[in-house]
C-alpha cells in the first residue's frame, strides 16, 4: 500500500498469481467464460493448488475487487493526506488527480470491478460495495469543505460526487498509454471540466 | 425508429428475437460465456436455424450493437431536429437529455454496447465505432454551436463532448426504474452538472 508520498507511482500490481492470472483473463473473456481450470493453468497451479487459496471462482473475483478497492482507497486518502496543510480544493484536486490517474494506470483492473461485479451477488456483494462506497464518501466529503470554503458552488454534493467520479471512471475506457496526450495532461484538462462542473472560483 | 417528435417513447426493443435472446444473455453472463446454442434455445430456434440468419456468434454481436446504435443515433438526431426553431443551447440540452434518457430506459443494451465491444475486433469493430463517433461528432457539434452563440465556454469541444457523453452514459451504471428520483428529476440535476462543466450562461 502506498504512502502518503508515493500515491502517484505504481509498481506492478501488488496481486499474488492466481489474482494476477484471473484479472488477465477477467479482463480479455469476462468472469462467466473463465474457468477455475483456467485461472489454475495460468497461474501454474494445480486446480487443487488453487482451492486450496480460493475456495470457488466467486472468492477469487471477490478477492480481486477487494484488493483492487483497497489499493484506490489507500492511495485516496494519501492524495487527501498529502494536501493536509492546503486548502480544500487543493485537496480536492489532489483526490481527483489520484482516482483519474488511477483508472489510467490500472485500466484492467478498473474494467474488472466495473464491468464483472454484475456477477457478485448476495454477501459476496457487500465488500466490494462498502469499499466503493469509502470512496465516492471521500469524494463527498472533499466536495462538501470546499463548498464550506466557499471554493465550489453545488447544489447536490452527493450528485456533484457522482458525477465527478463517473468522468474519472470514464477515463478508463478511453486512455490509452500511447496516445497523444501525457497524463499529467489529461489531468489537467479533466480537472478543467470537473471544476466547472463543481462551478469552483477562479484561483486568485 | 422514432421520428422527430417522440425520441421521449420508448415501447419494447425493436429488435428480433435471436438479437432479443442474446441482449438478455450477453447482459446476464457476458459475451464469452454464452453460445450460440445458448442464443438459440433462448430463441426458440434450431442452431441450423439462427445460422441461417447469423453466420456466427460475433455477427450477432455486432447486429446487437449497431442495431442499438443505430436506434441511439435516429433519437438523437430527432431530439435535435424537435429544436431546430430554437437558440443552440436549447437543443444541446434536448440532446443531451435524449442521451440520458436512453441510457436510463435501455439500461442493458447500453451496457452490452460499452462492455461487450471489448469482444469485437478486426472488420467487425468498425460499423460500431463509426457509429459511435457519429454520436460524438452530434454532442462535439451542438457544443461548438453553443460556444459560437456564447452560450456556453469551453477550451477543447472534443473534451467536453467526451466529458458529456461520459455523464449521460454513466447514468446507465446507476439508474434503477424504482429508484427514488424521477428521470425527469435525473435529466434535470445532470443538465446542471453539464452546465456548469460547459460553463454555460445562466438563462435570462
Amino acid at each position: 500500500m502506498p504512502g502518503s508520498s508515493d500515491w502517484r507511482t505504481y509498481g506492478p500490481p501488488d496481486l499474488d498469481r492466481v489474482l494476477t492470472a484471473a484479472l488477465d483473463l477477467f479482463a480479455r473473456q469476462g468472469f462467466h467464460a473463465t474457468s477455475i481450470r483456467d485461472i489454475a493453468a495460468a497461474a501454474n497451479l494445480s486446480v487443487p493448488g488453487l482451492y486450496h487459496h480460493y475456495r470457488s471462482k466467486q472468492h477469487v473475483l471477490v478477492a480481486l475487487v477487494t484488493a483492487v478497492l483497497h489499493d484506490l482507497l489507500a492511495r485516496s486518502r494519501a492524495a487527501l493526506a498529502s494536501g493536509e496543510s492546503q486548502d480544500p480544493l487543493t485537496r480536492l484536486d489532489l483526490l481527483v488527480e489520484c482516482l483519474l490517474r488511477f483508472h489510467m494506470v490500472r485500466r484492467d483492473q478498473a474494467f474488472v470491478a466495473s464491468a464483472e461485479t454484475r456477477s457478485l451477488t448476495g454477501p459476496d456483494r457487500e465488500p466490494y460495495v462498502a469499499l466503493r462506497d469509502q470512496v465516492q464518501d471521500l469524494l463527498e466529503q472533499a466536495i462538501r469543505e470546499a463548498g464550506a470554503s466557499g471554493q465550489v458552488d453545488v447544489d447536490d454534493a452527493r450528485d456533484a460526487a457522482r458525477g465527478v467520479a463517473t468522468l474519472c471512471v470514464g477515463v478508463a475506457t478511453w486512455y490509452r498509454s500511447d496516445g497523444p496526450l501525457a497524463p499529467e495532461e489529461i489531468v489537467r484538462r479533466q480537472l478543467a471540466l470537473v471544476h466547472g462542473m463543481l462551478h469552483a472560483a477562479p484561483r486568485p
